[in-house]
C-alpha cells in the first residue's frame, strides 16, 4: 500500500517538476498593513491548468506502470481535477476519461475538451458520478484517480508546501482552503515532515461547512447546509482526509460569503491577479482572526485562478 | 538641459531602484500558441503603484535637489501618474499636489488620498488643469512633473525595457502602447542603446488613434474621435515624444475595443493577472498583426493593473 512519508513526499516532487511550475511566493505591503501580519501568498493560480490539482493527478498518473497508464487515466470531476486528469493523460500520451455533471459551466467544459480528453456527461449527484466512471473503468481498464481521497493525490498535493517552505523557510503558521481535504491533508503532511512545530491551519466557508464538524467529531460529517460562492469546496472529507487533519490540523476557520468577496476584492485590486473565491478562503480565516496571526509569518496557498470572467459582476459590485 | 543618453537611464535605474520593483517577465504557452509567436510579458501591472509610472515619476522627483524637493512635487492627471507622485512624495518625504478633474472615479482618488497627496479638484479639461497646476506651483514653490512631456520622466519609463532586455537579451522585438508617449518614447531609446537592431512597435486604440497620424505627418496631431475602453491611453503626443518616436519607432498599429476586449480575456484566462485595457492594447495589436511577429521573439509591455473592479462587467460579457 502507497504510504505517505517524507521521502513518498520527495520522490513525488522530483517525478511531477518537470509537467508543473514552480509558482511564484507573492507578498503585499498593503495586504501585510491591514493583516497586520507578514503573508507568503504562494501562488497556485499561475499553477499549469490554472490550480494546484496538477500536482496529485500528475502525480497519481506518474505512479502507474507503463502498462497500466496505456489503458488511460479516469475521474469524475466538474472543476480543476478533471483539467488536471486531462493534461496529465495529454503530456502523458495516453487517453483520459472524464465524468462531468451535465450542469458543469462552459468554461469548464472546454476547457477540459481542450486537452483532448474524452467526457462523459452524468446526472449532478454523486451516485450518477460514480455509476458513469466506473462503467467506464470496466470497459477501458483505465485507473481510476480519485479527486482527494487518493494518497498518490494527496502525496503530490504535499509537494505545495514543500515548495512554499523552500522559499520561506521561517513560516510559523501555514493556511489552506478545505473542500475534499486533498489539498489540506497533503499540506499538513508535508509541513508535518520539514518543521512540525508549524502550525496548519484551514479556511471553510461557512456555506461548506462540514469539515468542522468532522474534525470536531471525529467523524465524515456532511455540512449542514451547502450554498456558497467557494464552489471549489463543496465536497466533504474522506475517511482518510479526515484522519491525516485530525492527526496535524491545528484549526478550521469558519468565513462567511461577505468575508470571502471582501478577501477577493483585496487579492484583485492589491495583488493584481486573478483568483477563484475558494482560493481566498484562507486569507478570509486570516483577516477574520488577526490576533492569531500577529506577528506571526504566514503562508496562505492561493489554490487557483480558473474563473468564468462573466461572474466578476456577483463578486465585484 | 536633461539629455536622454544610455548613461542618464542606467543612472535613473541605479536611482530609482531602491524605491520600485523588479517586475518579473512571464510567458504563457497557450498566448503563444494563439499567437503564434514567443511572448514574454513585462509585468508593470505589479509593479509599486500597480504601474509603470513610478518609474519616470520617481526618477523625476529623486533628480531634485534637496532644497527643491522640499517645496513638494505637483502635477495634474487621474491616473496612474497621479499615484507615481503622491507615492514618491510619500516615500522621499515631501508634499505632493494633484490636480485631478471632477469626474475622476473614486477608485482612482482614493489611492492618491492613500498616499497622503493633496488633492484639487478641477474642470474636467486640459486648461483647468494647467491652470490649477500653476496656481498650486506659485503658490508653493513645488516642482511640476508632467506625466510624460518630461525628459526626466522618459528616462524613468526607459528603465523597464532595460529591465526585460536584461531578463531576455534575445527579444528581436518589443510592443508597448502609446498614449502620451512617454512609456513609447523611452522603450525607443532604451532598446535602442541597448541594441539598436530590436524593433520597437507601438499599440493604439482606434478611438484615440492620435499617435499613428502624428508618426506619419510629423506634427502633433489630434484623433479624430475619442472613445475607447482603453482610458490610459487617450492622451495625445507631445512635440518631445514624437520627435524621438519618429526617430526611432517600427511601427503603430491600430486595434478596435473588440480586439482590446477580446486580448483582455486571454490575459486574465489564460495568465491569471488583472490588468488594465490599456495594458493589453500591444498584445491586441500582435494577434492582429500575426504574420509580422512570427517566428520573433516579442517583448510585451504590460503596463499597468489599476482598474475598477465594478466595470468588469462591461468588459467580460
Amino acid at each position: 500500500m502507497y504510504k505517505i512519508t517524507k521521502e513518498a513526499i520527495e520522490q513525488a516532487h522530483a517525478r511531477i517538476q518537470p509537467y508543473i511550475h514552480r509558482t511564484p511566493v507573492l507578498t503585499n505591503q498593503s495586504i501585510n498593513e491591514i493583516a497586520g501580519t507578514e503573508l507568503f501568498f504562494k501562488c497556485e493560480n499561475l499553477q499549469k491548468i490554472g490550480a494546484f490539482k496538477i500536482r496529485g493527478g500528475m502525480n497519481a498518473a506518474l505512479s502507474l506502470t507503463p502498462e497500466k497508464l496505456k489503458n488511460g487515466i479516469a475521474t469524475h470531476s466538474s472543476g480543476n481535477h478533471a483539467q488536471a486528469i486531462a493534461y496529465a493523460a495529454k503530456v502523458l500520451g495516453t487517453k483520459a476519461y472524464i465524468v462531468m455533471p451535465s450542469t458543469s459551466p462552459s468554461v469548464k467544459v472546454n476547457a477540459v475538451k481542450g486537452y483532448g480528453a474524452e467526457i462523459t456527461f452524468c446526472e449532478p449527484n454523486q451516485a450518477a458520478r460514480e455509476a458513469a466512471v466506473q462503467k467506464i473503468i470496466d470497459e477501458t481498464g483505465a485507473e481510476f484517480i480519485h479527486p482527494y481521497d487518493d494518497f498518490r493525490v494527496i502525496t503530490g498535493q504535499a509537494t505545495c508546501v514543500k515548495e512554499l517552505l523552500e522559499e520561506v523557510p521561517d513560516l510559523r503558521a501555514v493556511v489552506a482552503p478545505v473542500g475534499g481535504g486533498g489539498l489540506l491533508s497533503g499540506t499538513c503532511l508535508g509541513a508535518h515532515y520539514i518543521n512540525p512545530a508549524i502550525e496548519v491551519y484551514a479556511g471553510e466557508p461557512e456555506g461548506a461547512a462540514d469539515a468542522i464538524l468532522s474534525f470536531k467529531s471525529g467523524k465524515v460529517e456532511k455540512a449542514p447546509y451547502v450554498k456558497t460562492i467557494a464552489d471549489g469546496l463543496m465536497t466533504t472529507l474522506s475517511e482518510q482526509t479526515l484522519s491525516i487533519i485530525r492527526e496535524h490540523l491545528k484549526d478550521i476557520f469558519l468565513v462567511s460569503d461577505e468575508e470571502i468577496k471582501a478577501a477577493l476584492k483585496l487579492v484583485y485590486e492589491r495583488m493584481k491577479i486573478v483568483v477563484e473565491p475558494s482560493c481566498v478562503v484562507p486569507l478570509a480565516a486570516v483577516l477574520k482572526n488577526k490576533e492569531l496571526f500577529a506577528g506571526k509569518k504566514t503562508g496562505i496557498i492561493l489554490s487557483g485562478g480558473n474563473v468564468d470572467l462573466t461572474r466578476f459582476s456577483e463578486w465585484f459590485q
